[in-house]
């Protein structure tokens, strides 16, 4: 009994090394360094650890499914990624099961749990928040994972997201062109890495280009549509001359407050969105929006997971965003407007 | 290997009865008309059949999760059901897994293949049409199955649909009112019911108010956006003064096609969408559709699923359509609307 005690995390804090490498050593799949291999060998030895000879044998029985966990099914962007995860995995024969977490952290670790005992193969994450002991069990048991969109501070999977820099910094051009001085910022949740590197490189851009940086005008939202109603009724009461959304969802809700105020979008107020969803060149009027290339986090989140799977340890991708001018802001797109492939 | 050879199927046919019977006979798992249940026994015992006694105790092994398989993930009426039936779900201590057949028989039928070798404990299907033997095979070993959204013709299982007659009839009245002769009717996939019944109401309506019946202002799509923009464009051509498009995708295909001709909904021409999805009071112009129940769609669909797993067998369920008037067609709504709930 007092051998099972002994986890994989143990070894790995003893030889100083990542919880993956200690994985990639002892179950001989995917390159190490030989100073890594050595340090996970004497650890495994100095702890009396033994991997768990059933649970391996029954984890390699393939059942050709991966689980895929979005956080939201109702928010086009995710119903967009799903498609585009479930192409890429069905190329190479595999089922995407997906669950949806609905953004909330007790809801999405129930998931995994049903993911792992119907033995998938493995799995891609839209994590909800860093918090979750059950993310850090499925690595840690060794069981392919990889992060899409998100990621988890101090979990160091292979992941692919969108690097919202340059997108971010274009909008915020965008808006101090439109005359645009007191922006009202409807963020994410300060839970997820994408609210948290959102709201970061809007505070880096606006404090360059000179806006008024009082902390009330970021209203804190949840992703979903009715904290971007809510967030854009108080901003728009602060006396806010643009709006700039961190998600479709929110943009969404933000558009409806502005029309329940008898504001145009593009006439009276500026309005930026993000996600660039496809429904957003059919909103009245068409959305402005930080773009990202969804059909491409797709198809890297099921490459890296295939790597994964085979025993590599690929790299972490990034994916850039950029700017869609359309009629929500005041000022005319540019004759060459900066347009993702 | 002889007796191995005798189905459920081949039971069923022999007493006169439906296969659901057949299961709730030798399951001993809800009701059954005596004289049926006699007819059972005796063509269970002439035939020799035995249930596989290893199949019934895995099954008995509960997973407390269900499958539920939608058409197209990218579709936001499915999202919207997706979400609906996951929230009764869980409240039912049920995790939901989705899977998307992308409007797609064999895509379906692999994911039917998927739920069962993970032993789900009943399926929630919104089936791709009536050619599958994987539907027929899920029903006759027993496992609880019932159709949301869509039938098939022949496979008599609890169901739960919209019943599209009230809010079609509406609608070619309204386009009749806002003076339309040429109504383009951009039909959904006649593989399925969802596509056929409103084809056929379509029909019956068209006819009573005087439109213009021929073929050719019928266009057959697929449920999926580019068939709407396709089927617009060729209707448009030959001179149509409405379009009413059979779902939502189809429906914003057919306002990209407008807006690529010059055309304005509402103004030049009317338009007429399908499930009232949320984002169609957000499109420009927001678009008048006929309406569907979707919350009452998804937890009518997991109340039936939960009372076939208990053994029972639910009466089908139909639900009320009703035409919303939104912009997108020249006439005024009336003073109060018809409006759902």
């Amino acid at each position: 009994m007092a051998k099972q005690a002994v986890t994989i995390r143990d070894v790995a804090q003893r030889a100083g090394v990542s919880v993956a490498t200690v994985s990639r050593v002892l179950s001989r799949a995917g390159r190490t360094s030989p100073h890594a291999e050595k340090a996970v060998r004497e650890a495994a030895i100095d702890l009396g650890y033994r991997m768990n000879a059933q649970a391996r044998a029954l984890r390699s029985q393939k059942t050709n499914t991966i689980g895929l966990l979005i956080s939201d099914v109702r928010n086009p962007f995710f119903g967009e990624l799903a498609h585009a995860i479930e192409q890429s995995a069905l190329h190479a024969n595999y089922a995407t099961l997906l669950g949806n977490a609905n953004e909330d952290l007790a809801q999405q670790d129930r998931y995994i749990q049903t993911l792992r005992s119907l033995r998938v193969d493995g799995v891609i994450l839209a994590p909800q928040d860093g918090g979750s002991s059950a993310v850090q069990d499925l690595i840690d048991d060794g069981i392919p994972t990889v992060f899409v969109d998100r990621t988890v501070a101090g979990i160091d999977i292979p992941s692919v997201s969108s690097d919202p820099s340059v997108g971010i910094r274009q909008a915020v051009g965008h808006l101090s062109a439109c005359g645009g001085r007191r922006i009202g910022y409807i963020a994410g949740p300060q839970s997820t890495s994408t609210g948290q590197e959102r709201l970061a490189c809007y505070r880096d851009a606006a404090a360059r280009a000179g806006f008024d940086m009082s902390e009330q005008l970021i209203h804190i939202g949840d992703f979903q549509q009715v904290s971007g109603e809510e967030g854009a009724h108080r901003l728009l009461t602060l006396g806010v001359d643009a709006l700039f959304a961190a998600d479709s969802p929110m943009a969404m809700g933000a558009l409806v407050a502005c029309r329940e105020r008898g504001l145009r979008p593009g006439v009276d107020v500026d309005l930026i969105g993000f996600d660039d969803i496809a429904l957003f060149r059919h909103t009245d009027p068409p959305l402005t929006a930080v773009s990202q290339d969804i059909t491409g986090l797709g198809s890297t989140a099921f490459r890296l997971l295939q790597e994964v799977m085979a025993g590599g340890s690929p790299s972490s991708v990034r994916l850039p965003t950029a700017l869609v001018v359309r009629r929500s802001t005041r000022l005319p797109a540019p004759p060459v407007a900066p347009v993702l492939p």
